[in-house]
């Protein structure tokens, strides 16, 4: 009896085999109230000209410019005030020479005004305005469509709904988007020793780790957990556990997937479906297990919790938010390149996932194993240390991909 | 009249003033499961040890190392095995001299064993195990309480909880945390030429943007829109807004802030509260007013989309993270130095926020005025230029803070 693997992948592989099974994900219209952090599937095209009309910029009065060139603190115009427009107001009269119509900002320009004096250049005698300043036509008013005309495309499909993006559309006055639905992940772990959160444990029992880190990854990358399920290690328990689960999209366990005798996923998955990955050739994480039960794809994730955590981010994070609808360039984490706190012997022959923190401008490798719950808690990223690297010096030059960055907001 | 502001201030002492009106955030205790994304409100401190028992790491046989000692490929040791423990099992046999127990990785390991051999180096023949390669002892046992003991300080408080931190609790079998709640916010759009999405426009009006991208912020953040209205540009429609909001931590108001006939907040606030701030030293964004009502903070924003949303991620922000429990170094932008594709003027006196674009590496600068929709949807973030800044030249390294980091993921 050995460690068997079907067939050990490089970690190239099991990514394109993953970008394979992006489902053709349906889409649902939304409120725009209700959009943020949603992905657009559709094109937006602007519905009318911005602005609207053509708009006056400051407060003051709406005149013909020429009938003020000159105009000095010396030698004034006087024009007669014939109304008064504000923001929202509708302008009825037009300016006939020598009249003015006093304005607000954001008004409308009333009919043949070419210009607008600041209220600061001109005094009010009654109806009578003085304009000490001479404007050049077209000062002060935002003419009609200069932001943005109609028909022109303003929002690409797979782009995401961020506050900004969502003034756009609102500027528009359309009220409902057309967003990918967001996939729906059932999760299991498996373990004849997991214990939820808030029961008694009895001797030789643990709490549950990955299913809440799961989940919570689930939702930091905009799908929706349908369901989380604790269950037995063995066949039976497990394939009851996903056939309750076959409403979702994707299925995600852990556990269970070693080779040996606790290898009841392969069971379960080579019973229900096809595998299509069974080990990869990256550490920690070897033995994920990826397959396919009627068009739905399950992954299993190992055991301990930080190899879960790696192989969660570094494989299905980037597959989840392909199934989102967004386009691959928004996979990235943020990068840090920095230096490396001390030497570093890795593991030839497997591509070395590192946990590292980052303090004081270095990246201090987490030397624990990937059972320790507690290297969670430190990490802030990770370097990958390409398969042939045998060695890195202290103070080599490393990139770290930050976990913390893609969880600031929410 | 003039354009009259009670006082420009400094964005810094803006900045001070904000921080002054911190909240102190009561705490909510919380499910572990919805607990994603919300700030610690205690310190945790660990429940018990991890792992909780001596644990198998490799599946094998748990024996006694001095009994093994010397064994080869050559010359190995038999071993009775007396009995079999998975994990979540609880031992209830010791390993006596020259027998075994047979054990499977994360089972807890029998009393009086000191090692585990992995199952590659034995054979087995009934119930007697060869065994091919003496262990050292501790080997493949994780001994209790080495990954963390009982009553550490694991997570502080003020930590935003990541999946990875929800993992740490979840090994603790926390179920329950206590949590800062979310501010509440309310939104109000001001102005007589506002109308909500969805409405017919008449001509003169224009729909409104501010609220939509004030309400999408506050979700980014972390906070609670509690209503969103909006409201003509007079005093007691506004006065009655207010009023209507009164349950809500901190109000949030756009347009009416401009000195002259508009300036109807200034008004309502000095009636029903105090100003503390009207018109900072910034552009865009100088009609910005802060002030209170009965120990709440109102902020206006100017009513320009532009301006609004940059002051909103300016000093707004910020402060409703701070609001959230969040430690300062926590409002932090991500920051990107590239450098600036043309020679760019700038007006003296006033610190400038500058919306650029980021594209083939360069700072782009957005020049559009502030009133333009299309300038947020091309935005990817700004560049804060000093005030005693004239001019910068072309090929300039510029620190870009970037929008679109703060809303990857939701």
């Amino acid at each position: 009896m050995g460690t068997e693997f079907l067939n050990l992948k490089e970690p190239e592989e099991v990514k394109n085999i993953l970008n394979s099974l992006v489902i053709d994900n349906a889409a649902e219209k939304v409120e725009l109230t209700k959009s943020f952090g949603r992905i657009l599937a559709e094109n937006i095209y602007s519905t009318m000209d911005l602005p609207p009309f053509d708009r006056v910029a400051m407060d003051g009065y709406a005149v013909r410019a020429e009938n003020i060139f000159g105009a000095s603190e010396d030698e004034p115009k006087a024009l007669e005030m014939i109304d008064v427009v504000r923001a929202g107001d509708n302008p009825l009269k037009s300016v006939e020479n020598d009249t003015c119509i006093e304005v607000g900002t954001g008004a409308p320009a009333p009919p043949l005004a070419d210009a607008v004096v600041m209220v600061e250049f001109t005094e009010r005698s009654g109806n009578e305005i003085l304009i000490y300043q001479g404007v050049a036509p077209g000062e002060n008013i935002v003419k009609k469509g200069s932001d943005l005309k109609k028909d022109i495309l303003i929002l690409k499909k797979a782009t995401i709904l961020t506050p900004d993006k969502i003034g756009v559309l609102s500027a528009m006055g359309i009220k409902e988007v057309l967003v990918y639905f967001k996939p729906k992940v059932g999760i299991i772990s498996t373990g004849n020793e997991i214990v939820a959160p808030g029961r008694e444990i009895n001797p030789g029992e643990i709490y549950d780790v990955n299913s809440q880190t799961v989940a919570a990854t689930i939702l930091a990358c905009g799908c929706l957990p349908t369901g989380v399920l604790i269950v037995k290690d063995d066949f039976q328990s497990l394939k009851n556990a996903i056939n309750s689960l076959m409403d979702s999209d994707i299925i995600i366990t852990s556990g269970g997937t070693s080779a040996g005798a606790g290898d009841v996923l392969r069971a379960v998955v080579e019973d229900m479906g096809e595998i299509l990955v069974h080990g990869i050739a990256i550490k920690p994480g070897k033995p994920t297990l990826i397959g396919r039960i009627d068009n739905k794809t399950i992954i299993g994730l190992p055991g301990y919790p930080v190899a879960a955590l790696l192989i969660l981010e570094t494989f299905v994070v980037p597959f989840l938010r392909r199934n989102l609808g967004l386009a691959f360039e928004e996979d990235g984490y943020d990068t840090i390149q920095i230096e490396i706190s001390r030497r570093f012997h890795t593991s030839r022959g497997r591509t070395h996932n590192l946990l590292v923190k980052v303090k004081n401008g270095f990246a201090i490798p987490i030397l624990k194993d990937s059972g320790a719950i507690t290297a969670l808690a430190e990490a802030d990223g990770y370097i990958e240390i390409p398969k042939n690297t045998e060695i890195i010096e202290k103070g080599t030059l490393v990139d770290v991909k930050l976990f913390r960055q893609r969880f600031t907001l929410f």
